[in-house]
């Protein structure tokens, strides 16, 4: 830090368990990349390369080093699993983890539709070879769960081999844990959270006012995910009480 | 592509004539012009300095050069064009496109008002020395066309030596095709898809709802235009159908 | 400027008194600040760390290095200042000021409650040291005060020694001169303006139709504040009314 401040919540520190950031990686160029790391690297856990645009991304190996270099973590957004899944290609796209070196997967099911016992098959396959993030929720506004529904899948998902499972937001935060204006489906996640470890569970939450929900509910050190790049230092500051918004919550 | 999926459409390569992304740069430095291609150059088509931002950033020459040594055509936003139309100066904006090196130019009349013969007078004189876009739409949000008009418009402005037409969104994507909330207007675009060739139309769509529901009516590859530099990629799997919202399409 | 347009508005030059434009820096890196002052070191006055984001940002140093070496000042936001002052620590904060050689500082009480008279006195206090931006307005949206209350208020602080007022409206531009939506609350502007001189105000205004709406109100030499680093280029064009919001203004 800068400067000495008192009275500053403690956050945790790298490797983080809990508190983590996960960050949305939507097409950064290389430069980009170091330029994000150069301000953030201590903020940053995991990063996603956000569903399939490292199909059409150049240089990804290139990229991966960087972040190599850097300790952090990668993993390719579900909606590339789930498109290799629904072309029969599954062991495919083992392949391709293991020809990029990622060691972690997701495993999603919001474009497609998966018999949940599927689903935890999947997870249970990659979960031989690495980390697995399992995500809940669809993609598709329409597709809505019941809460209790939301927290089987989670445990299941979990029993299966899961290292943490995702509440799903999407890049806009406007779908699974939000309504369509972005607003927090309070009563799902207050059940989530009564029936499941708080740091199991990352919450995507690119919008301000959705990453200040989660701290306020959770703490400085929630998991909380799909943090754009330019984002990471301002959540940084709601984490810690320094920005209006949870100035007066530690 | 770095690895394989089965069944992905099959998008036209550079130089493109459909499937064109056009890009608004409002002022990118050098560095993040070059960032941005050396990401995406692969799914650039042409760039426009957005309205008359060429008028206050510094070194355009330089970043003419950058975008000249990427085969990438550069052309003035129309409201530039105006700006030298409504002061009586359309002789001085010829030499500054011909200073510049531009072989592309915008036609439109967005902010002023210029009788619709006048318009094609000016599309025919800049189409002698090079390749015309026109646009069609106001930015003022109360001068509403029937889509007859749009399409008189149009298929007058093509016959007049436009290269493409432009539906008109302004960078927010509210005016013009859509309603100021984003909503596209349904009923014009059919009309204007029934009259007009794809390939001469390009629709600005600055929002990700409007690129999708585009890449939905037209296919993958559709003309659209007013894309910002960081979702040249996100857009890139839209219209490959590799992102939730186009993932059943294909 | 790259070529003669006639009946350009006139604008104010560096160092300006009026005409001023405040950038929110809310955590570029080195490179990404040089980029940035590449393409608008003419057009930025002053540049703001956002809130407590200095808390947090590497390389705090380097980059105000950067920011010196292009005779742009700098001041940390107020919300720091506050962090200081609930914690007892005013006197460490103008350690914090003079150990990293800012000449200017901000007091607000935009998330604590402080007696006028107190803020008063900090204004006077750091007054004595250097140059003092003072803002009016809470951030948060239940705390609204009537017309008379703001002008008495910046009266006071400008009374007390502070160099410019800022009328509050936090990186989004929705909350103290705005209402929720980012609307204007334009009785409120007009009896500001009407009090205290135009030169002494700088309106925070980060949403492209709040400096459409100054500008038109105000004039092109408007102070206008929180303008997102790729935001500086295009307003400078709805200055000169080369943008279509402003294109008839002129």
């Amino acid at each position: 830090m800068n400067y000495s401040l008192s009275q500053v919540p403690e956050r945790t520190t790298q490797p983080r368990n809990s508190g983590l950031t996960m960050v949305m990686d939507k097409g950064l160029s290389l430069r980009e990349t170091e330029d994000m790391l150069s301000t953030s690297s201590d903020y940053i856990d995991i990063v996603k390369l956000g569903w399939a645009t490292s199909f059409v991304t150049p240089n990804v190996q290139d990229k991966l080093a960087i972040y190599k270099n850097a300790n952090i973590p990668v993993y390719f957004g579900g909606t590339l699993f789930e498109a290799f899944v629904v072309r029969g290609q599954f062991e495919d796209y083992i392949r391709v983890l293991d020809k990029f070196g990622l060691e972690y997967a997701e495993v999603s099911d919001g474009s497609i539709t998966l018999p949940h016992d599927e689903k935890c098959m999947y997870i249970k396959r990659l979960a031989e070879r690495g980390k697995v993030l399992s995500e809940v929720g669809s993609k598709d506004a329409e597709k809505i769960f019941a809460p209790y529904k939301w927290i089987e899948m989670m445990q299941a998902e979990l029993d299966a081999g899961a290292w943490k499972v995702i509440g799903e937001a999407r890049e806009g935060g406007n779908i699974g844990l939000y309504r369509s204006s972005g607003e927090v489906r309070q009563g799902l996640v207050d059940e989530i959270i009564h029936a499941i470890s708080a740091e199991k569970i990352i919450w995507e939450a690119p919008q301000k006012s959705q990453q200040v929900y989660f701290v306020k509910l959770v703490g400085t050190n929630v998991n909380l995910g799909n943090i754009a790049p330019n984002e990471i230092i301002p959540l940084e500051t709601i984490r810690l009480g320094l920005r209006g918004d949870t100035f007066a919550t530690f």
